[in-house]
């Protein structure tokens, strides 16, 4: 790696890590000459062209191949596109982590179930406090964010300050927690950030987001209104909507039934940490819910996203175990749909209209407000924080490439705003800054206890298999001089009708006969042989189908 | 099948075909004691679990085993999944066809690449002429949609006149063509309709939509504002958008260049018909464009869905013969996504962002007016047509439903209105109605030349080779004995990184070596052994990687 001027001025750089679609979104990796800090460890899900993958997982090779400098891992909040990796980057490199409260109950579970809670070390932060992290100073700062006990976090470098937002938004009054602290920020930053990271998912969207508050009117009326049971679905980490249908109930006279694991272990975590003003006596079980009239009972459980294990969606396809949905049921959908899951969440709905419920959306109704600042609020980040030069992360990159030309509107210098690819390294000083060299920053695809880089053939293989189907090629050969044995057997799958096969693979077979019979007489290489029986039978079925399956041969030596 | 009362009243029957998550979208039968006519005969697009799949087409096995009553097919309109299934249609029911001008052209192109132009029959039809079509009166009345030539259809029964709205919105001032002919309708039901069967893909949205005299306002304004190039997406049925494209490049004085090939064929369409006013010399060439400075050029073409063969999309990839996508390149997409194709048209959004250009949508910009009527509209045809009964078309579950509850409100009666699935048989006359059968009513996947139905494995498999991959299992055996010959080979594709598959592999054949010895000493049915085969490996495989591949077995005898 080169460096751009390492006997001037003391340097940083910053290198984003383990997006797909978006950049900067799971890790960040900032770095001086002594010391490396990352800055969350989360997990992506994977998109439509990565059939069967579980999750995704940033390639980790560098921070290994640096561990002697790791001097810890900086948490913003417990949601898992942040915090999902944290075990995988535990295995790896052996760090301290700190985390705010929310977000260290949450990693506390998961390093629970990955067996690795009593190697583990992870400290609960809070905002305003300042801890020593090699030769850097780093203090988080409150932000609101969909889930309690969001942070950005401040770190004070021998180049200057720089600030990382985390997610966030400004709202004035949230539900839960603080507000987005501009005053300290402002403080902190009193003489310009040197560096600015700020959230960009919502870099296009004009104005100001709206605030929880319109949440807190509409759910209620929904809630007032409804005459026979509710059903509302929502994200399990949101906490604050949890309260809200909480009061609601109270209101109106409802008991609550929490269904699902996540949302009943985040309402225990909310609970215990004082996030949550719930009675007891509110929350009951779904046989007590069963034995009271219907018009008595909410029912809050996840499934806002379609996913197939979710309460909700299990209950659309009528399977699940405590709930069937009836006529007249009401449910209320307190989430905005994530781009990329559409269509299962319109199946969803579907499905639950046909059984005869009435389904709210937030199309309708506002039932749901973003957690993502909207252009003004991120100018009113960048006018607190005065940066020289500014990265925007977390985003797609339409989304980056506009809130580069927002920065630019506050006074950053174009010179000085840095649109990176995942990998880029930055590096920065007083003077200027520079993407000085780019490192491998691929992305772990982990499926069951399969892990593996994109330099393997399972993605590729899959798409192939999803969209043509497999035939098998099986020969035997002579072990003494290798000439076929018996007829090649031709078998497929996903490929053509299992009525139209029979014929069409045993004339592939007729074709292929004399083609294996002539060269396996010669001493081929395996390599080539394969080649080989893929064109012949490639070419054969794609003259009599339109179609290229993936073809797979095997050999056997009798 | 049973009728619910032949002997009283006259009667007609109705049956919807061909919708997958949609109802009654891509076929409509209607049907008397001695006649049949077919409304509109299109193709589905594949939906995301099915894989590989080119279009799909409604199952026409009734319309066969009632050919000798079937009379037409009746065209509302041009787009795709109303007329994408005509040759399909007519190779199984060689009956005339009635289109409008606009659809007529599109089939006919149809027709000559599926060398069916010489034994097929089109008859192109006005709005306001009435055809005799066996016993029934068949008139076409003016709608408004998103391509012109747009009609409903009126039919004259036995029973009562029938009204199919098609595709239909209720614009004022269409750019291209009629408004919807509500006095006509009027004037057709002056004693109530029988029955109005309507569009119901806009049934949830309140209010009215927006003129197309929107779009006119805004996407000149844009033309004029951009400075460098401009590249112009739509639909190319949306011949109104074209010339709105037209009449800005001249007001502009940018020169007009239309590349695809569908584009380019329904603007000579359009041009032909008398629908499009264009300069000759307002259209020129790629290599024309090419030689014009970047300010005096505007690109039309198709790819608003992200379809991955379109002129934008191969643009955004780079791979476009004529254009390369350079900086201060302004791309208006002037179309709405359509629901299921939001990631495709982000990601296409993204790489054009990437390669430089500034993008403009329907998000920041009214671009698009949608082509459907909302409720008010939706009510105005039912005041117009007062129908006893009501069925809801072309929409999902939820619309159809939505459809229903806004019947109800203008004086339907509850039980005269019809939620159908596709298959359903309702029976209807002047006294009562009922769902008296159910037929067939399934789909049939086009893949290059083979078609098969849903019973065949094909998608299925396809579905478990996407997610987790396939593994082979090949092993010859004695001619004489059935004896295991040599060692059994197992391969696998899709299912674990090629660093891992060898050992796990090996071991897995050496798993399962005793067990295939031991059964081929018996005489076992194929289907036994392929069963045990299966469950051996796939136990093995199971427990080692905890995922379940497609296991394909061969058997050689040699």
């Amino acid at each position: 790696m080169t460096t751009k001027n390492s006997l001037d001025a003391p340097w940083i750089r910053v290198l984003p890590l383990g997006g797909l679609g978006e950049i900067g979104k799971n890790m960040m990796i900032l770095e001086t000459v002594d010391d490396i800090v990352v800055i969350d460890a989360g997990v992506l899900f994977p998109e439509w062209n990565m059939p069967g993958i579980d999750v995704v997982i940033p390639d980790m090779d560098y921070l290994e191949e640096n561990a002697d400098r790791v001097r810890a891992l900086l948490i913003t909040h417990g949601h898992e596109d942040h915090i999902g990796a944290v075990p995988h980057f535990l295995k790896r490199v052996n760090v301290p982590v700190y985390a705010p409260a929310m977000a260290e109950a949450l990693i506390h579970e998961k390093l629970r179930q990955a067996k690795m809670r009593d190697e583990s070390e992870v400290q609960i932060i809070h905002a305003g406090e300042q801890h020593d992290i090699g030769g850097l100073k780093v203090e988080w700062f409150s932000v609101c964010h969909s889930v309690p006990d969001s942070m950005g976090i401040a770190i004070d470098t021998p180049a200057g300050v720089v600030i990382h937002t985390g997610d966030f938004k400004i709202d004035n009054a949230p539900v839960i927690g603080q507000p987005t602290d501009l005053g300290v920020l402002a403080d902190i930053c009193q003489d310009g950030a040197l560096l600015v990271m700020a959230d960009s998912t919502y870099a296009e969207e004009e104005g100001y987001s709206p605030s929880d508050r319109e949440v807190v009117e509409n759910l209620p009326d929904l809630i007032g209104a409804a005459k026979n049971r509710i059903i509302v679905s929502s994200f399990a980490s949101q906490i604050a909507r949890i309260q809200i249908v909480a009061d609601a109930c109270i209101r109106h006279g409802r008991k609550l039934c929490i269904l699902g694991r996540s949302m009943i272990n985040n309402t225990k975590i909310g609970r215990d940490l004082g996030h949550l003003n719930i009675p007891g006596d509110l929350i009951i079980t779904a046989a007590e819910a069963a034995s009271l009239p219907d018009d008595k009972v909410l029912i809050l459980t996840t499934g806002s996203q379609g996913e197939p294990q979710s309460g909700l969606v299990r209950m659309s396809r009528n399977d699940h175990r405590d709930i069937t949905i009836q006529d007249d049921d009401t449910i209320i959908m307190s989430a905005s749909t994530i781009p990329g899951n559409e269509v299962p969440v319109n199946d969803s709905i579907n499905d639950l209209v046909r059984l005869g419920a009435r389904v709210i959306t937030n199309h309708q109704t506002r039932t749901h407000v973003p957690g993502h600042a909207r252009k003004e609020e991120l100018r009113m980040l960048l006018n607190a924080t005065r940066p020289k030069y500014f990265v925007p992360i977390h985003g797609e990159y339409r989304m980056l490439k506009a809130h580069i030309d927002l920065a630019i509107t506050t006074g950053v210098k174009e010179e000085n705003a840095f649109l990176l690819i995942d990998g880029d390294v930055l590096e920065l000083d007083a003077n200027s800054g520079e993407v000085v060299d780019k490192i491998q920053a691929g992305h772990i695809f982990v499926h069951g206890l399969g892990m593996w880089d994109e330099s393997g053939n399972v993605v590729v293989e899959r798409r192939s298999l999803q969209h043509n189907g497999v035939v098998t090629v099986a020969f035997s050969r002579d072990t003494v001089d290798g000439s076929l044995v018996g007829r090649p057997k031709i078998v497929s799958a996903g490929f053509v009708h299992v009525a139209d096969a029979d014929g069409l693979l045993r004339e592939a077979e007729d074709a292929l006969m004399p083609v294996l019979d002539q060269h396996l007489k010669k001493a081929i290489e395996w390599g080539d042989l394969e080649t080989i029986v893929r064109n012949t039978v490639g070419s054969f079925l794609g003259r009599r189908t339109k179609r290229r399956p993936l073809i797979i041969t095997s050999a056997i030596d009798v």
